[in-house]
């Protein structure tokens, strides 16, 4: 223990300065390092391996409602993005062209995907033909790229990777319910297995997506106030259908253009997942998503530690064996302290302690990340204590952030009141809206807040347009966003 | 049954024209399409899933054997390719350059990764100070892309899928074992998991990777007696270290340049699973890769087929919850010998067939895809019986495929015997080779086979070269291949 290492959390606060919070946070965690292209990250093992648990669950549940995963190509010709006009228009500044290739200038540029319904519909195009054929679900894992101007890891990448949804059906209706079904996935994947509490709701036109007829999505809240749009279902009614010519024999055996949806959530998660539970101490994972889920410590002087590291061994042996994620720090060149530092740092929910005294007394101790409370358990209990605690953690990071999220929340009448709001607090803000663009637009260059969505549930309902007092046609919450 | 359907195979048989028995069954079996994008295409859900069968597979192999995932950009700035010069020697005929971002000419091109040695040699660059941090053990999920001027569905598109593991070490004696300890793992995989046996051995000098010390490679030998090359594992040396400067402080507290691998194997496998079990019926597919492993199908006439329906729908649920991958077609207007001709098309490996009278006698009918063998069970068993089949199914996939290896596999003294054999007969060629550039040429030129590789375990062992009959250095695998 002579040489121990001093821990230095170099780590800037939250309240000091957020943004360097989070780099600081993310890059000391080894999640992400930036790579040589603009714009562009390396999602590290300890940062993938989290969106490798997402990516299980939402499969999951993707497959449980009867999707497929299937894989198109990252090229989409040039002439693809001119037959849906609002598309085009939407994604064209930011495609990246690959325009030669093999030695030789290619006839017709290629883009790399931002998102697939183009090249998807001409795929659909020929697959659909009846009634019969439909409804047609898909999903894609993949990669896509956006030339953004601005750059966050996680949450803004020049590549990132991401699932599309891309569904066919006969009617407006049963569109319209699976758009509505993925929305409920989304809603239940980022509040049960991620602790993130969402607003759920429709966008406003100007927010939609390009070609869509109604967007819909989830909003989170960061611990800076601000908004991330965690994930997005689209009812895109049959736009691309027209477009693309996906058409089919219906039961009365006349043709129709087929209903079709796409929905999307990407790793932006990850950036969400940080700055919803993260804090001073650093990350802050739910059980669910932990790479580790319990750090085991082995504690006391050298001459009980033989005696102690064997019997840490035994207990991991156990935990392992359920399935727990559990690791063992033994090393004897950094002291405990140091340790729990670290781990806490890292963001493992659950910490174990194991000492001479608890050996006597076969039990050990049991620390939760999120709230610091320690309890001591009987080794005989081991695994069904951990496994009821990390349930615990689960919902207590829940219900931190969903309080957080109501602490943050206000309501106002009008865009002084919300002025005097954004300027003095963080947070998102109800109120009430006309419809109109200029309204909307109105709000965004007075406060730099954004409409997130038209929330399903808001907590009261408007009457009145924040700007322009007419009649509230409906009530929006609005932030700033990520 | 009166609007009966009639089943119409479509599928050109292999012994008339093997290529287009590939297309057909491929097509038909809706395992793929092609794209609107020149030698890309898309994976349909069909195949996809057996892809993520494998997929599935090979991470649990990995990640037992101490490997993490991570993700890293697909573009590669051009400076990275100039690095190791055989690297861009062999690959730069192949990129797609992305030169337009934006709307803005890019200052540098970008090219899509064909594989990621550069980008990951520059991050391991910066990840590796001193021995401690290796070894490092990384695997990456991703789409690469390679110009190819022939392009065949599966076996070779301009965009394909792969895991490349990239591994390094402190030194060579570990690289190596690492190098050899994936080859393993392939081949395990491919025996056990794919029922496709495979020769292991080592690439000769001008058929290793660009930039690799030595290449090792599984070989598998298709119905049409061409191989395939189903994975790769190359000990890199120190060439991408010195390239990219991977150095670390060794134990004695000297610099070092790092030792490294790289490994991987890509969605030709699915093109290498259809070529070595498919027959002129169409698909045929190892259970453990099957996307449906059992289809069952109610028989007998329309009075009974309520009670027959009612009780295959009890079964299926048994076999459903036992993890097995179980499907009912109780359509009435196509017949069950319709059925049956449809499900060997798309490779079923087991059929269950329950009628009236198996009703009576509380047993149902199981019928092997590949051998055709029919066995009456007692429902009572129904969920042993139809493992231990699956389990034998699988086996006997394996063996037949060696044996139709082992039929098709000649030794050869001299060219011409070689020659003579490559016009009458199909199949891999064992000779003897000096170890010459010159000698492995005039093969390739004179038969239009291609060493595959020098097994570790050859049938015999060979003393002189075919070509100069000088002594022979290595025995050696000649086949033409995909």
């Amino acid at each position: 223990m002579s040489k121990e290492k001093q821990f230095v959390t170099e780590i800037t606060p939250q309240g000091e300065d957020f943004s360097r919070w989070y780099i600081d946070v993310i890059k000391k965690a080894e999640l992400m390092d930036y790579s040589p292209v603009r714009g562009c990250i390396v999602f590290r093992p300890e940062g993938f391996e989290i969106w490798e648990y997402m990516k299980d669950e939402l499969d999951r549940m993707f497959k449980e409602t009867g999707h497929r995963n299937a894989y198109f190509p990252m090229f989409i010709p040039e002439s693809f993005f001119q037959k849906e006009k609002e598309h085009v228009e939407g994604f064209n500044p930011e495609l990246p062209w690959v325009t030669e290739a093999g030695g030789e200038k290619l006839e017709e540029r290629l883009a790399i995907r931002p998102t697939s319904e183009t090249i998807i519909g001409h795929m659909y195009s020929k697959w659909i033909q009846s009634y019969r054929d439909l409804p047609l679900l898909i999903n894609q894992w993949a990669n896509v790229v956006r030339w953004e101007k601005r750059t966050l890891p996680f949450l803004r990448t020049t590549e990132f990777l991401w699932q599309e949804g891309h569904t066919a059906h006969e009617t407006e209706e049963e569109a319209r319910q699976e758009t509505n079904q993925m929305l409920q996935i989304y809603t239940e994947f980022a509040e049960n297995f991620l602790a993130i509490p969402v607003i759920v709701g429709q966008k406003t036109p100007s927010e939609k997506f390009a070609g869509a007829v109604d967007t819909y999505s989830i909003e989170a809240m960061m611990k800076d106030g601000r908004a991330v749009q965690a994930g997005t279902s689209h009812y895109l009614g049959t736009n691309f259908a027209v477009a693309f010519d996906i058409k089919f024999l219906d039961r009365e055996n006349t043709q129709q253009f087929a209903h079709t949806t796409s929905w999307g959530v990407s790793t932006r998660l990850l950036g969400a997942l940080i700055m919803v539970h993260g804090d001073d101490r650093g990350l802050a994972l739910p059980p669910k998503v932990a790479p580790t889920q319990v750090i085991m410590i082995p504690i006391g002087p050298p001459k009980t530690r033989e005696q102690v590291v064997g019997r840490v061994d035994e207990l991991y042996a156990e935990l392992k064996k359920s399935g727990i994620r559990v690791k063992v720090d033994d090393r004897s060149d950094v002291s405990p302290g140091w340790k729990f530092n670290e781990y806490e740092m890292r963001g493992v929910p659950l910490r174990l302690e194991l000492g001479p005294r608890d050996m006597e007394n076969g039990q050990v101790v049991l620390v939760s990340r999120i709230s610091g409370e320690k309890r001591v358990v009987a080794q005989a209990d081991l695994t069904a204590e951990v496994e009821r605690m990390l349930a615990e953690i689960q919902a207590d990071m829940f219900e931190r952030a969903k309080q957080f999220r109501a602490d943050h929340s206000h309501s106002v009448e009008t865009l002084d009141e919300m002025k005097a709001m954004m300027e003095e607090k963080r947070g998102f803000v109800l109120a009430g809206w006309c419809g109109s663009d200029a309204c909307e637009r109105q709000v965004k260059e007075e406060t730099g807040a954004t409409s997130r969505n038209i929330p399903y549930q808001p907590a009261e309902k408007k009457t009145k347009c924040l700007v322009c007092e007419e009649k509230a046609a409906h009530t929006v919450v609005f932030a700033r966003a990520y």
